[in-house]
């Protein structure tokens, strides 16, 4: 759930989003997308919510590899059909995770 | 929902958590900090959802304003609860927000 990220500085890509009322084809890429993301070369794990509005983070071992991500074929596919259909508004912001600390974990 | 932040860069807190089942006294708080938070010297906006795992993010003119979040007293108070009582996990992410884009904000 929480993601076992690594000790900081590492990175994050948050993307939040509203989507619209159109379902057809979308649970089908996001799992796509789930399962291709974690075959990525410098990916360090996600953490998903949706209620309403929607936040996905992924978390990064560098700016090369989130470029690298957001230029995978498929992924790219997945961003196209995400403006076009899925989406009514979204913010991705490029992180860069100074520290962190937690409890529980 | 998608918070309006300025232009980049800026900074992030992201709180990602897990609650127990102790709901006592845990709405009441969480919004008396949404209150409170709004009235921060260089507090910018907030995003927060939960289904299961929560995430909260709230957005920051400079990690000097974040320290300073943090040290509120009421703050402090529900930071305290909430290590006790309301969360079994959570962590914290402290980020620099390098560049960010959107889509029909």
């Amino acid at each position: 759930m929480i993601a076992n990220t690594p000790k900081a500085p590492y990175y994050a890509v948050i993307f939040s989003n509203v989507r619209t009322q159109i379902k057809e084809g979308y649970e089908e890429m996001a799992e796509a997308m789930v399962e291709l993301v974690q075959k990525q070369e410098g990916y360090l794990g996600h953490e998903s919510v949706r209620d309403g509005l929607g936040i996905t983070i992924s978390y990064w071992d560098s700016l090369e590899s989130i470029k690298m991500w957001k230029q995978v074929q498929e992924h790219s596919v997945a961003q196209k059909y995400g403006r076009e259909k899925w989406y009514s508004a979204y913010k991705t912001r490029i992180c860069r995770v100074e520290r962190d600390y937690g409890f529980g974990l």
